[in-house]
């Protein structure tokens, strides 16, 4: 196993030294690519290119071919889980994900069954073992796994939502219907990202998008909860390396320090929460993943070089920063100027390592 | 002017001491109550309800009548202004909120008249004769807007948004042209408020509904700043009484001590937020206003109850609170909810007054 020729991101999000900051961008594998367009339609729909593990090697590799990235991330969909528990996952144009079968009542959960990574999610750990034979040590590899909450809400809900209506129904009128079908969901990400871990991901991240449509009482309850024991679960060391754990909850910029308490060894930050506050509040303990307003990229590159600057110097010097956006990159965004973002981490941050 | 018989709300607002806790719900008078449905079918559309007095009278009234609530809530929307400024507001089913004339150019914020309530919003401020005069002493009535960054999505993105892509564009490539109509906007809205006070209004309410899609160094330029301003520029004595304020940005909880800074009364709560974390930030500075989860309203009345007194304990003994949900109640609750939600309120904070 040749050693990574870069390992400033794994470096990074265990709080060791780095030469620069490291950089990645959520969702970076995605339609603001034009090449991303023409393989998705060559794919055919957006689940097809799931499946079809070169393919999702060719969009994963895309952005690295133009950006000096420091990660690559899996490309997939968090809703492979519940779509490998027999749910039916499709695409509806404009409409979002939605769910055949979605789970409603007690008697649906129980019935459930907790995937077999390589049984039921074989084009999963196929296309992290292509990627990471192409990649050739070149950066490591991200695996990831939306949370138990998030995957609930599409479940019981049964495709995206704003008010989140049924999903809460069940939280306050039946909760414990609600806490079978989390902990079910919290098993199967386990063997989920343990099997993404064995096929060759050299870092997990949990994506709670929904984490902060909760109280900080329920968030503790229903979301975190169920990531902390995924952390508990997890294969912390592969190939002779730690593997690093990075949570992510949009929105859960006031439960920093809960997280932070879970063990895992990284926090992913949205752009509401300033970064060097966050640094403050959650020490030493975790590394700290973020922060740009994704629409920032809308911007000319010396506003975005602007506001690189100010938020290494909110961060400010040492360890434990890994650059990223604070969500997904948005569809329309001009191509240089993500390119633009990912030159100005890497300049920019230099003194910040001296 | 005869003395309110019920100003528990007031006294709260100004952290005087209550017997109870005073309580109303956001969104009192709306569609989860079959009386404001007929009355709306009556009206025809929605603005067509809001322009007539009577029945907006009628509709802020309703639920006045089925609970024992602390204040009534004028009845109107939050873009009667930018509709005044000669936006033509519209509403389009399932769409929500649309605006014929979008503001995209400085010409076009140039363009922008500063409304004359009495003028140009005559309707609002016949409401509010109206209704003060019907609600005869009983109970405070409370006026609102919403805050300038809040109306500025909706006239820029053109109605409702997710991403607030037109807005962001101007915000980080324009920031000039935004400042131009949130001043504007901050002019108008001082004007709006100022005269509902005159005209019967005995407290206001600034709703910032997105100023949660901000980064904190973004939301304190772009948001906060212009609510500073308002709450500078208000009436807050008006009829031998101080007029309390409260401003509210529904996911605005890492922010509440810049908030509280501005010098209004009180500080609405989403319910992300522990009320009794946000009460040791806050200290004596302001009132706090929430933060039940609207969704709670789902679960049964024994639920119910038990969540109101956690919040209860949550805040703890003394001044300062108004209870209510953390954003405005859903079309498909109970009525029979609400109800036991108003009386676990009264009944179970006997105690924290004592």
């Amino acid at each position: 196993m040749p050693d990574l020729k870069n390992d400033r991101y794994l470096r990074a999000l265990l709080s060791q030294p780095v030469d620069v900051t490291p950089v990645w961008m959520m969702r970076q594998a995605g339609r603001y690519l034009p090449e991303y367009k023409t393989t998705r339609a060559q794919a055919g729909d957006f689940m097809s290119l799931c499946r079809n593990p070169e393919l999702a090697c060719e969009v994963t590799l895309q952005p690295l071919r133009r950006y000096a990235l420091d990660a690559a991330i899996l490309f997939s969909d968090i809703l492979t889980v519940p779509d490998a528990m027999g749910l039916g996952l499709y695409f509806e144009t404009g409409e979002g994900p939605r769910f055949t079968h979605p789970v409603r009542t007690a008697a649906d959960v129980a019935r459930l069954p907790v995937p077999d990574p390589e049984q039921d999610l074989g084009y999963v750990m196929d296309a992290v073992r292509t990627i990471r034979r192409e990649l050739a040590s070149a950066v490591p590899l991200i695996g990831f796994s939306g949370s138990p909450w998030t995957l609930a809400t599409y479940m019981v809900e049964g495709g995206s939502s704003k008010a989140f209506t049924v999903i809460k129904k069940m939280l306050f009128a039946e909760s414990q219907t609600l806490h079978l079908l989390l902990d079910k969901l919290a098993d199967s990400v386990i063997l989920y990202l343990n099997a993404q871990i064995k096929a060759g991901a050299q870092s997990v991240m949990i994506f709670d998008t929904w984490g902060g449509a909760l109280s900080g009482r329920d968030y503790r309850e229903f979301s975190l909860h169920y990531m902390h024991k995924i952390v508990d679960g997890l294969l912390r060391e592969h190939e002779g390396r730690r593997v690093p754990v990075t949570l992510f909850t949009k929105g859960g910029g006031q439960w920093l320090e809960a997280m932070a308490a879970t063990g895992c060894d990284a926090l992913g930050l949205d752009w509401t929460t300033d970064i060097g506050e966050a640094r403050t509040r959650v020490g030493d303990k975790v590394a700290l993943q973020g922060n740009m307003d994704p629409s920032m990229l809308y911007a000319s590159p010396a506003r975005i070089e602007q506001e690189v600057e100010t938020i290494l110097t909110a961060f400010g010097q040492g360890n434990g920063h890994v650059f990223n956006l604070g969500h997904g990159i948005h569809q329309d965004v001009p191509p240089e100027h993500a390119g633009a973002f990912v030159d100005a981490v890497h300049r920019l941050s230099l003194p910040f390592h001296q």
